[in-house]
């Protein structure tokens, strides 16, 4: 079949035909929040047969999707708070860890720029404990944050993983957060989606295409990875459309395998759907992933 | 059918079926420029049934076709020259005329800030008379220059002829020359191309649809449009591919429309297909048209 | 006298000699606010005598000075009602009406894009009523706010008064509500004072030396301008400087002008001084300048 | 002495008294090019009683001088090679070296995004090699060019050194060059002057007063930095033109500084001079900077 990509584990968790109520190996819990507004999905990949059926990592995957991501600030309140209690709950209490806070991602690109921006907005203390005392970081409650925006590989003409194993090495954090633009199969996913994971972040995955994994593995230290997405293939969106149709008209898998792969051609590559405000909505998002992290670090953001 | 946009006037002319090979009102010219690397066609609509099939208003419209235009600088600059012959052949010698160059679209949206930006690397030269004299202006051959970037109505509250309107009539220039971004059908389109037309622009053309026309009839002097296709809508390349398919399977042309309307719903709406390297483009791309702009009516840019 | 340049009406009343308790044709209000925080003071320019001795035009110029301004925006809320209350003082009840609100500046020059910016944030609804209808706008409360950011004259050879005279005959808004950056001679000033006036704006105000006034005489509807001080002329900081040391030093006012004529020539030109962080500032003022108008003209920003 | 500020040790070769016709270990060359339109002056200090007595690392400066830097881009081109030839000189022959770019600064801050900025328009070729093969490399004669824009401690909490300690062990290039805003005396050298150095960035130096110093003896390679003035303390522009009021009154130095540590209080920290256009400046300079480097380190830039 044409490849059709998601970063979204969910995603890939819906792909598989409706029969299939169970897939080996992984296990998937959905419940909601916000009065019905946000919907929270974890899928567990417990083990190399569901890994390889979903093409992901082991690991958790937490989902939360809202319309209200799109709404004003008053509205998005609640739903930020709730993403902080997701992430808290998969990396324990934060306040008394150093973190090291990554955005993945090439500013210049827009819809690639979400991890960059959010370092604009982050609350940076790691150099006050040297400059004003640890007395000074209790008192106010203040963590340990550090962050980087490295670029990618086109700007840097460096492996990502290169840049952050020195900086890590010399820092010691006992955390890596990495915060990067993602691509969703499904339009509807754009912006009003945040997937945290504890998988750290695969190779091929994000916008721009991230060359080799961070995870624990790679890096030495846990590795969790927020991710929105920000753009559709071309190519997935058009293939997606096409199947409907073709399935619908009673065609075979192969049948329909066989059109996609004579109509996806290199037309289509290099270009990808996004929202028409996708300005707008990466500043946003960036700023709301900024404050969700420094409400997580900080006593106040 | 369901309705595919395109702001070029060649899509449209393109999207008669093949047989075709005259359409009642509309003459079609080819010619190849720059060792065959680029390729100029002249549409004329020349009377209501020929504006009709088309959808387009009776004008000329010159589109220029070039892969030139993602090269680097020494590689576009024949390109350019290229396109400003087209622009002269169309408006005449200009370096005497006074004109108000409008950069129409949102510059804080990637895709629609070409008009915007071009603005920002013009040479402004109308208000140098008054305070230099005209002698001065003689001596430099400089042309008479102003330039605007209204807005859209989402950000002004104000249509865009009511804002061209006034200051035309205090300013009194011979000509106008809306730079725009457009709407193409094709992937393949997007930033290789350019339209030069006498027809000003069409309601609904543009990136964020524009309201009104703007137009010698609108505004009282004529209007040259340059538009460059930054975008395709994701429903056009969607339904373009599905009905090459069920052509292909030998559909009618009536069951095609019927399955295009059943599957293009509200998930297609407000997105967009951009290139990945989008805001590169745009900004080079809005420097070559003001330089453009700049060699046309000033002895030197 | 080396001119010492300000645009502010409070620093020009400052600038009389100490023994000038009373300014014939001036008076002048102080009152605080949020608890001493905020210092609100009102010069009154209510003759042609004032406005000789001043070098500003007859009317009210309040101006609210505070280090709020550049802190956190829990901390800075207050204070933008503040503002609110006293833009209301000045120009009644505003639900009512319809205005046009101008962002005066140059956005590529980061000390002068105050204005451009602040349109960016205001909430647009004049389109609405046409799209929507009335009764909608009356069920939400909401104003008609139409809004522009003509550019300067260097941007566009027009004068900015030529662009908002065909807009205001065009669509006859009942208050003009011109915001834009100021020059200051007070380094402590900067970003944290705001000047709002019913003069409309002067020539040569503003950062980018505006060229003709906007006011209700040019116009033809009242101009209420919203100032804050982004820069401080070079020229003026060290002439102040050298005056006090100058004066401590017993030398006549005479002599102290003459040293000033000496120094201050041209190398000082073209330069201007701004706080180290002006790029952040202006991005807060701007948003928290769209705020005030949002809540003064709208039921919600 | 109240501190007087300058990055150039030009400008602190020329801040001796005029009868100082040789400081001692300082050894000051000067010649022009460009038909009389460029001055270059090489300052070397040579040990340290001259590094004492210069306030600077032991070293050679080299300062490009030409106000042919503010104008058009043909103009500015023989000055461009002219910088390309005194970087050469100083380094020896680039094309088979490899190379770690690194702009310093605060992206954030105007007039300390120089160094960031110029990245975003180096031709980067490390990944190539890998991607590629080496024979494609020899084929198009490219160097090995890679490149980071570390950010600033305020927005990362690391030290730079920390940065690039650990990406420099990876990557093991043969030279650092470093480019960064400096803190010019004279507001007569903002953005006309060039300093390359061999010393690399000292300890306090730059827009944003770097902390530690990044050098061959830091990072185990040599560093190369260039840096171009484009800011003025404030306190230092106003102390010397009071110090130049006082020295004509024939004041003693000891009373001359007793003045300027009254005068020169909180009121100017944190401001800074900036020329009115920086932000063009600095876009049309770091684009000249990455012009050069991608000169001398590719066959074509």
């Amino acid at each position: 079949m044409a490849e059709k990509r998601t970063d979204l584990a969910l995603e890939a968790r819906e792909s598989f035909p409706r029969g299939h109520v169970e897939v080996q190996g992984v296990v998937l819990e959905k419940h909601y929040c916000e009065e019905g507004q946000a919907q929270i999905t974890m899928v567990k990949i417990k083990d190399d047969a569901g890994s390889k059926a979903m093409k992901k990592p082991k690991g958790t995957y937490i989902t939360i999707e809202s319309e209200l991501m799109l709404r004003e600030e008053a509205d998005r309140e609640p739903l930020l708070l709730c993403i902080c209690e997701q992430l808290e709950k998969m990396i324990g209490k934060m306040k008394q860890k150093s973190v090291l806070i990554v955005g993945l991602g090439n500013r210049e690109v827009t819809s690639d720029s979400l991890g960059p921006k959010m370092t604009e907005n982050l609350f940076i203390t790691r150099h006050l404990e040297k400059e004003l005392g640890s007395s000074f970081m209790e008192q106010n409650e203040y963590g340990c944050v550090s962050a980087i925006a490295p670029g990618v590989m086109a700007q840097t003409g460096i492996e990502t993983s290169e840049i952050l194993e020195g900086i890590i090495k010399k820092t010691k954090p006992d955390l890596v957060i990495a915060v990067d633009a993602l691509a969703a199969r499904s339009v509807k996913r754009l912006c009003t989606t945040v997937q945290i994971t504890d998988t750290g972040i695969s190779p091929g995955g994000g916008v721009g295409n991230r060359r080799r994994e961070l995870s624990e593995k790679s890096l030495g230290v846990p590795v969790v990875a927020i991710g929105v997405p920000t753009v559709v293939d071309a190519g997935t969106i058009i293939g997606d459309h096409l199947e409907h149709v073709l399935e619908k008209q009673g065609y075979s898998e192969q049948e329909i395998e066989q059109f996609l792969s004579e109509i996806l051609t290199g037309d289509t590559e290099n270009v990808m759907v996004t929202p028409k405000n996708i300005d707008a909505s990466v500043g946003r998002i960036s700023r709301d992933l900024a404050d969700v992290l420094n409400h997580c670090f900080q006593k106040k953001g």
